[in-house]
């Protein structure tokens, strides 16, 4: 349904998104409320075991993904520039976080699977950075 | 994979949840995920048409979805009364706004899309309260 | 400039307010505010403690905390019965996580200083409330 | 009382923020909240205007303030080079925000008061930044 509502988004506003194509948009936002809702898990589980650093990072990894979706689904209120700097942002907290969530993962399932989540944001975002360094004018 | 951390989370953690079913719990954050969503592009769509009642009554019901969501994503936090008083509000906040949606969705179908997701979260979570009153040991 | 901002909102808006002082509810704004960033800063302490409980309780209290005053702040969203029925829920979290906080605050101080700003955002909810109910036709 | 609580969280992490003033920090943190209130503020305001364009940039600019000042309250989460890259974000999202409201100050006074509470809370970051900067064995 998500996607049903962004196409019809993306045709009535004349915003500058040519180069995006809705699947990868969906794909991106998919990807991103997986990661928030596995780094909201991977944070309270952390912090009954005492992982305060983990804890912390997954926890701004949520918040940081969750307004990275939120800012997707504004059509109104893009802004290419803004939008490259935060996936920018979101793509390294996401590697910061997954570096982090890695040293434990042989012992924490939780840990690993939160890896995992934010691996395939970053994949997702990586591929639309792409798109849309091709729509700017000259960046 | 949420569902995977989740069921994790629920066995190892002794927390009472006794009476809830982890796929019933998975369809519930769905819902609620897909519901903020839906509100977001709504609240967004509905600012460029001067629509600002369902503008506001939108971004309020996806803020109370996202937090009803994470509220069920942290066990550790768990708490059943203050989980049940927060589902009643998210119904209630749904229902307000599928109605203020259902006004103009015959010309506007980002509201009739937005009415729909906030209809199934309503269903999703009256299900999980029912769960939720039996697990009481008695309310 | 909250305030400034608020008062020229609701004599703007033709909102059922009549009851609410914009001081007052500037004075909840600001409660709610300061209770959201003590209950992420407890969280973010306690899970570096292993205090589980208490980290996923204080995560909770500061989501939603922020979403309450979110809704305070859309003069074009109000809807009466949904404020209130948040407000409720938002009182039960707050009493919910200074119980919890309390029960380590003697050697937590973070716990201590949290219990303290959900104190008082229970404190203005509940002045809050009895305008509302006041204001309400008969509730 | 956030500050005293960041005080103590800072002096009992062993975490690499030697160059942070708590006072600067704090001054950054109200900065960021009073920016997001506005922000949610002048959104809501927009939305019953038809500024769709402004409605939309002041709600990503509220959701990317909120998430930069949950990340500079959890001290755990401390990562110097995604704060860093966060608040070059948050600061180029708030200048962009700024932009567009000033476009409507003279007619819309909530445009105007958002434009400067987005102007204040760049004057913090970049203080901080500074700060950051220097603190940064090489960067």
């Amino acid at each position: 349904m998500t996607m049903d509502m962004m196409k019809g988004a993306m045709s009535s506003s004349g915003m500058p998104m040519k180069g995006m194509d809705p699947a990868m948009m969906q794909e991106t936002m998919e990807a991103l409320s997986a990661c928030t809702q596995a780094c909201i898990m991977c944070a309270d589980a952390d912090a009954g075991e005492g992982m305060g650093k983990c804890a912390g990072m997954c926890a701004n990894c949520a918040d940081v993904c969750d307004t990275m979706m939120r800012m997707l689904l504004r059509m109104n209120g893009w802004d290419m520039q803004v939008t490259m700097s935060m996936m920018q942002t979101t793509i390294m907290m996401c590697r910061a976080c997954s570096a982090e969530c890695m040293m434990h993962a042989e012992m924490s399932e939780h840990c690993r699977m939160c890896a995992m989540a934010c691996d395939q944001a970053v994949m997702a975002m990586e591929k639309m950075m792409g798109s849309m360094s091709e729509a700017m004018p000259m960046a």
